[in-house]
């Protein structure tokens, strides 16, 4: 019998009861702090039915709340449909923060409990402090969820593999030395990693614990003369098993990690990063050790690509770049003949690119949503809701690939026949924004919410704007959203020469269409002068840009220019892997305009 | 005797050693973090003979370092000369900074002295933390430079007086209650403020001590029940001291703040501003006291200028853009017939503008600087050093005036006659980036970086930049540089509805020129969707911007209507106000481009 989300708040509450909870909260996150998580963590999906990625549940005694963002609130308008769960719009001016409406909330003697393995450290000083201005009091080592659910699925027993020299371009001993130099300029002699991708960079080392990342589900800590790694042994080979003790990496496992923490010396001074260790690692930690709060020194070093990772993910690029040039082919040459459905899409998407050499797998699930469904900004076709494409508008395809090579993510969205005017123009406009920020050449001292504004300003000239980042950081065959470079407007981070970041501005007009194109680029070095070092975005998706949606009268001169040299690159990178068919339509599809 | 420099030194080092000290900072504070000091303040200025708004001297027991900014490397360089001073230039590369230097010259049992009412106590910490781990001893009591300094300019006596209601817009009385208000919201039983431009705002009170600034020297504390005022009592007249009874607020004398503070209630909450208060003033503190450090709810209140403020500060606009309109109209008449050195503009500008009604001091000091000059971003002519200008090239002119109804700010850079083509083109690109900017529409939440980007992207698009900020806030009848509100590329003050507001791109080559423009404007609402409100620069400054440097061929149609309807509006405000001859020449010089 399926349960009701109201059944399972029912039950969950009979338990907040019984251990004296007067707030339970339920996070999206599994305990490494990944944005992606495998099924034995979605904890917030079962207990509400919401399936987006972001999303903050608390139950309390009498009513429930999911707070979620902007790209989720008509989705989360629907999974909640029939449940008691109030929807908090995130961002929006009047919506309180989950801080704000616990602190409101909660009174003296109250208690709100969590999995502390599912919160952050940093978070949970917010609920720390709340607590104590407010006295109600904190539990942090109770799984509710899991104690109600049954049939939850198992932790990943996926085999990991170690990244050859040619893929990773550094080897692991090397890495953690740099790691050692900065420990020992700072006098830290352990750092603690749970981020799982901080730690396969690290150690050169990949999985498919978590669908889409490929990462293994571990925590380690690096000491002055060793480093310790806590991981499922029956994932690792026995070549494995030596290439970790030609690293001096000791293997011990998964569930030792937190009775491990208590052993740690005493007089340790611990680097570790509030925003990526969990509540419970800072709770095992001894009493008397001191901590440096800081960013993990590994997120800053793997968003700056070796030369060997850049050279392999052109290639990765290229890849992408034919198995998107030849589906938007079949796709614009099959839309008056057959019928497509995006679910047709996504299957068709997969599948050439799975044709390529060295693809492992899908970096995210493929957005590919027809007409009114791409207002929403990370629609997800599914079995039970679809659409099919008509020889009319706009479809909105966002999709990526994991390859040895790297990792790509790119949106186009195409013209499957007549397109009004007014929607003609917003595409427009968001290719304009795409190019205002593909040209801009920065000092090397600009942060991405400088950056940000440059795209952003270009479509608030219509009066609109978007509610998500214009870019972010791509790892390398590793998360497809990769701290920390990040163009929004808050963002404080410096964009650095040879980062990865995308660049995809949009217009999403609820009801109506949702336009988005998506380059990746490479921060690459433009000129130096008395100002310094001027960095450029080097665009890496070679992929057409559909110019049947554009209404030539608001482009400039300069734009099209823009347009046409790409158009150029992509037609000579792209062309010598196509049939001759798809050849003469890419000539086409990339000719001056 | 005039002193040398080296002799005052040398003084200074006997002091001291007679006071176990190894080295002794400096700064160009008052006791109130001043921008603008009065001259008893001049400690730096005394021992170094650097007279530039900012800097810091350090000296050890055989040597000594002023650390001063770009805006001052040559000043610096000249005013030093002959000395013992080792000048280092902050922002460069290999420049350490005062405390990064402090922290690796001084060891153990060594001690480091200051005046601690000329150091925040947010700077404080810095020398705190690096004594700590150094094992350096702090005497935060000793002003040595006052102990040489013979003939020490007093305190100013300048009289204070008190902005009737038309002016300010607003009682004392309501703001004094809107921050008992806030304080009771977050449990504080006591406001402790020495900035004397939020102690001026909150008590509608203005002064003449420090010159451009007409603030008075002052500290204040808000109680629940009452406030006190620390103030030389000869400086305010009965009608003012009944004013003061009437607003509950107790006058103490100036003298007397740091003994009063002892007596605070031990167990009161306080309410202050590391970054605002000085560190003699944290000291004074009892111990048990708990202190709430945040920004002064003062500096946002006051940056959101109420209706009065708005409706005056756009006749002190009117008035400003008379005096500068018939300044330029004199200046082009008179290039050619006359002989003009820079400290003429300076003079016949403040007269201008000392004609105009309630005019009452200028707001800083007069920059005109004439060719190479205007690359010295804050150059100012002086009796020493000076230029004559020539029928040629440009002019740089950075001025404002206080008026009761407001304080400006305005730069016109100005043709004489012929300009190199390459120099129009940076006109040109100044002036699309000041249009940028103008134009721009942004959502309510937008911080000051990202519109920093948005006029700076356009200087880049030529591969320069400016090292300084595209915009500051301004005071109403206060200081010219007002926070929180500024575009610079770090700027994370979100921009809001009535803040006052420059806008002063600008491209500085070294001895070459320098082109800076810049108008005030007001932030306004422009309209509200479905993302909320939306926000635009309304333009406060009615002065001809000078089309003689323009090079057409840089300007879009957008950017030349922009101007066009800038220069309708300019003649439309000021030409009212002109005689027949100014009136003409206005008329030509607003005319379509």
């Amino acid at each position: 019998m399926k349960l009701s989300t109201n059944d399972k708040i029912a039950s969950l509450r009979n338990l907040m009861k019984k251990n004296n909870v007067t707030a339970y909260l339920v996070t999206s996150s599994d305990f490494h702090q990944s944005e992606y998580i495998g099924d034995f963590f979605k904890t917030r999906e079962y207990i509400s039915n919401f399936s987006g990625s972001s999303g903050t549940i608390l139950i309390t005694k009498n009513k429930s709340f999911l707070w979620t963002d902007g790209r989720y609130f008509l989705q989360a308008e629907r999974e909640l449909a029939g449940s008691e769960i109030f929807l908090f719009k995130s961002g929006l001016k009047d919506t309180p923060t989950v801080q704000e409406f616990i602190k409101h909330t909660l009174n003296k003697n109250d208690t709100l409990a969590f999995d502390g393995r599912t919160i952050s450290y940093k978070l949970m000083l917010d609920f720390k402090n709340a607590a104590k201005i407010k006295s109600f009091k904190l539990n942090i080592v109770l799984d509710l969820v899991g104690n109600i659910w049954e049939n939850r699925p198992e932790l990943s027993k996926e085999k990991a593999f170690i990244l050859e020299d040619k893929y990773s371009g550094e080897k692991a001993k090397n890495k953690i030395k740099k790691i050692r130099i900065l420990m020992k300029e700072k006098k830290i002699n352990c750092h603690i990693l749970s981020s799982l991708d901080d730690i396969c960079w690290l150690f050169n080392l990949r999985g498919k614990d978590i669908k889409y990342n490929p990462v293994v589900l571990s925590y380690a800590i690096i000491f002055k003369d060793k480093s310790v790694l806590f991981i499922d042994k029956s994932k690792l080979s026995e070549n494995i098993k030596i290439y970790f003790k030609d690293n001096n990496i000791e293997i011990k496992d998964y569930h030792d990690f937190y009775s491990y923490l208590n052993t740690i010396d005493k007089s340790s001074t611990i680097l570790l990063d509030y925003k990526k260790i969990n509540s419970y690692i800072y709770k095992n930690l001894p009493k008397e050790v001191e901590i440096i709060n800081e960013p993990n020194p590994e997120i800053h070093m793997k968003s700056i690509k070796n030369i060997t990772e850049i050279k392999n993910n052109y290639n990765a690029h290229i890849k992408d770049g034919i198995a998107m040039t030849k589906f938007i082919y079949w796709l614009k040459t099959n839309i008056l003949k057959i019928k497509i459905s995006e679910l047709d899409v996504v299957n068709k998407i997969e599948k050439l690119r799975s044709e390529q050499p060295n693809f492992i797998e899908l970096s995210f699930e493929t957005i590919a949503a027809y007409g009114k469904n791409a207002a929403m900004m990370h629609y997800l076709p599914n079995y039970e809701t679809y659409s099919f494409l008509k020889p009319e508008n706009l479809i909105l395809i966002d999709s990526g690939g994991q390859y040895l090579e790297g990792t790509t993510d790119i949106t186009r969205t195409i013209s499957l026949g007549e397109v009004e005017p007014h929607i003609k123009k917003h595409y427009t406009y968001v290719l304009k924004s795409l190019i205002a920020l593909s040209k801009v050449k920065f000092p090397h001292r600009t942060f991405g919410g400088n950056l940000d504004s440059i795209a952003r300003n270009v479509i608030w000239e219509i009066g609109l704007d978007y509610r998500c980042a214009t870019g972010h950081g791509v790892g390398h065959l590793l998360n497809v959203h990769e701290e920390p470079n990040i163009l929004r407007p808050s963002a404080s981070c410096i964009i650095h020469p040879d980062m990865v970041t995308t660049i995809e501005p949009g217009i999403y007009i609820d009801n109506s269409h949702g336009i988005r194109i998506e380059n990746e680029t490479l921060t690459t070095k433009s000129f130096v002068n008395e100002y310094g070092l001027f960095l450029e975005f080097e665009t890496l998706t070679f992929v057409p840009i559909d110019t049947d949606a554009i209404d030539l009268i608001f482009l400039n001169e300069d734009e099209k220019n823009w347009l046409n040299n790409y158009h150029k690159m992509v037609f000579e990178k792209i062309s010598p892997f196509l049939n001759k068919d798809e050849k003469n339509w890419l000539k086409e599809q990339t000719k001056n305009i």
